[in-house]
């Protein structure tokens, strides 16, 4: 086992690697900017290492300065939590040339699993479903006919050279192809001058819906049920539940074997997730794999009582796992509490906090490294904490994150409180019936 | 189902109710001494009503001032948490007679338990093992010879005016009972002018452990499996774990079976907990019943996943219980952090909390009231804080605990953080080889 781990990370995740690394009694150096110096992470691991100023790519992301910190520090191992260099397969390789075991995935893995094209090759190659259509630009209207009629309707023609939507038609049905063809090349050929097309096939009302996987160096793997990240906005998730309200134990059998045979079929070793989008009717395809901790592990560390990190150490220290997988057994939810104003066009407040109390109690959780006089720094990303609370059911906790809300008292910032707060009064929300789309039409309430 | 609770009490158990109240959607008062105008549960209830001055006697304990505040507020039921009004059977009819629900004992069953004669003849006759010996005064040598080998030695012999100790003798073995009679007889007259004595047997190296029970208004119990509360000071307890190192299965069923026999035979209503001394030879002795929730109830919440004082409310509103019994998943420790100088003979140090940082992350669980900048009023009961932690096993719990205690920052107050780190990690606490004579031989480490 790992003698000193250094977390080359900052924040919650930090502190969460440092918590499991105390508990396995291996040693941990931390990192810092020098805008960090005041931190939770700083305090409460053994050693610290100044890395560098605030910017983060003369800190946390400057692989020379945290190679050396683990060099000077005899730190055999290297967990990069979430973001930074977590899924940098330079670093990968950086720290296996130095003899230090990265946690995560291999330079080679990361590589494979990075590029999305590549990624999307690899996991029809190990027979997992991903969204059907064209391999690349059209040739002409026969072969979109063709194309439209193997994909199945409904379909999305759209502009190769495309973005902010221009370009881009649904159809839903086959005599309505010829017109959207036409008028979306035209569209294309004025906005971009250039009027190739590619098709996919148009997912209807689609769901983020995350498997989690882990996976050994033995090859064998396992899940842990999936994570619904359905409530987005603009791709950066808000909050997060397991189980899925919009799963079923056929569908959970399907993606999770789905996910298990992707991971074996690379080879996966440690955490890892699988992205997927399902549609109205339940059809999932593969969108990407996040060969990483993620944010919203939690949750599902609640619902099947397993701590993520420590079998990443123990999966890189070359612990084989049992194999089976994992199923929820309460229901979790997460509130990523961010310093931003949910009035404001969710604009960044980063300052001190002034006040602070946390909720507690049973079925509470608090992954947090902020505290009252503590500066939020404006350099780094705006999660200071996340509330997770587990329940034997959905509508419990639910509750309990209302009232776990109402007992969150943060003052000195503005935070994302009022909006969870509204978001689990909303009768959408409660219901369970929300998709990627959920936070278009998502306004607050004065 | 209750619309409005008022909870009789302060601290941690009065927002430990005003949160499942919440999850249920029941409205809640807050009652509060000037003392603790600036608490917590005053700021979380729906409504407050202050009942007097700092004395708990004219507040907390003043029956008339709540009843009032609950009539005022048309609360239609009180909840009085632990310690104060909470086995008080004249407040438990005073409630009645106003129609408002004591969540609790009636009068009569409080009444029933609350002396100590009385408790242990119920339990007698409900066939509940009880420390056996003579029945009241003895008469002269030759009863005490014929009590002694009925009993079983070893026997206690007990001044019936004794305390401090004077006036007792263990005996082991029928050879020493002569010598062990004159000198105790002799010492007592010497000690109180009265040479009465009574016989108990001696129970050797006893352990505290304890079987929560729940019981509904249709005379149906079930039990939720026991708590080793052995580690106390002075009969207050310092910490608590569930499962007990020293249960065995076998055990576990015959005092589950013995508290839930006991709960139907008095038709306990609610939740109560049945307190034996465990000896090393496992066998199993009443000790006495707490008609209330326990400070230790959320190691039990944990390992069960059931949240007592929800079903504290539900059985009170009339709704049945399964009947089911409950048996531990996982393993729990509770650490009570009290403002208590560890190294000063634990003497109480209120004032105010300069710094505060929580532990948390997987398994940790934090019940408390205070907060930074709180002020710990030097009126009532010195704990401000209960650590809770949960993981697959004991050691495991044990590590956690470990790491939660190393990441708690109170600064302000002394408390007794240090005391739970060096229980911890004392052998014989690790080894699970502790009685309720641990602490007389426990030193603080400088």
């Amino acid at each position: 086992m790992f003698k000193k781990i250094l977390i080359a990370n900052r924040g919650e995740i930090a502190l969460r690697v440092i918590r499991t690394c105390k508990e396995m009694g291996i040693k941990t150096v931390a990192v810092y900017s020098t805008a960090d110096a005041e931190s939770l992470h700083v305090r409460f691991a053994d050693e610290a290492v100044c890395i560098g100023p605030p910017s983060s790519a003369e800190s946390y992301l400057k692989m020379s300065n945290i190679i050396s910190a683990a060099e000077i520090t005899n730190a055999d191992a290297i967990h990069p939590g979430y973001g930074f260099l977590s899924e940098n397969a330079k670093f990968s390789n950086l720290c296996e040339e130095h003899n230090i075991k990265f946690i995560g995935a291999t330079g080679k893995m990361i590589d494979q699993m990075g590029d999305k094209a590549n990624a999307k090759a690899t996991m029809k190659a190990a027979g997992v479903p991903c969204v059907p259509g064209s391999e690349g630009i059209i040739a002409d209207f026969a072969e979109c006919e063709k194309l439209a009629k193997l994909t199945g309707y409904p379909v999305m023609l759209k502009a190769s050279a495309g973005g902010g939507g221009k370009g881009m038609r649904a159809v839903y049905k086959a005599e309505n192809l010829k017109d959207a063809w036409d008028s979306a090349r035209h569209e294309s050929k004025a906005a971009f001058g250039n009027n190739d097309m590619y098709m996919e096939k148009l997912i209807e009302e689609p769901r983020h819906i995350e498997i989690q996987i882990v996976g050994d160096s033995y090859g064998k793997a396992c899940h842990l049920s999936e994570r619904d990240c359905s409530v987005q906005r603009r791709h950066q998730k808000l909050t997060e539940e397991t189980p899925s309200p919009f799963m079923t134990d056929e569908l959970r059998e399907q993606m999770g074997n789905a996910a298990v045979k992707a991971a074996e079929f690379i080879n996966y070793e440690g955490a890892g997730t699988i992205e997927f989008l399902v549609d109205k009717h339940r059809n999932f395809y593969f969108m990407e794999m996040n060969t990483r901790i993620q944010v919203e592990h939690p949750i599902t560390e609640e619902v099947v009582n397993y701590d993520l990190i420590r079998e990443q150490i123990l999966v890189a220290a070359g612990v084989p796992i049992s194999g089976r997988n994992y199923y929820p057994q309460l229901h979790a939810i997460e509130c990523r509490i961010n310093a931003e104003d949910p009035y404001n066009n969710f604009r960044p407040s980063p300052g001190k906090i002034v006040t602070l109390h946390t909720p507690g109690g049973h079925g509470v959780r608090m992954d947090t490294h902020v505290y009252a006089g503590y500066t939020i720094p404006p350099n780094y990303d705006s999660m200071i904490a996340k509330l997770i609370v587990t329940a034997q059911t959905r509508e419990e906790a639910i509750n309990k994150m209302k009232r776990a809300l109402d007992e969150f008292v943060i003052e000195g910032i503005k935070t994302t409180i009022p909006f969870h707060r509204q978001l689990m009064d909303h009768p959408d929300y409660v219901a369970g019936n929300y998709t990627t789309k959920f936070m278009e039409d998502f306004v607050m309430k004065a």
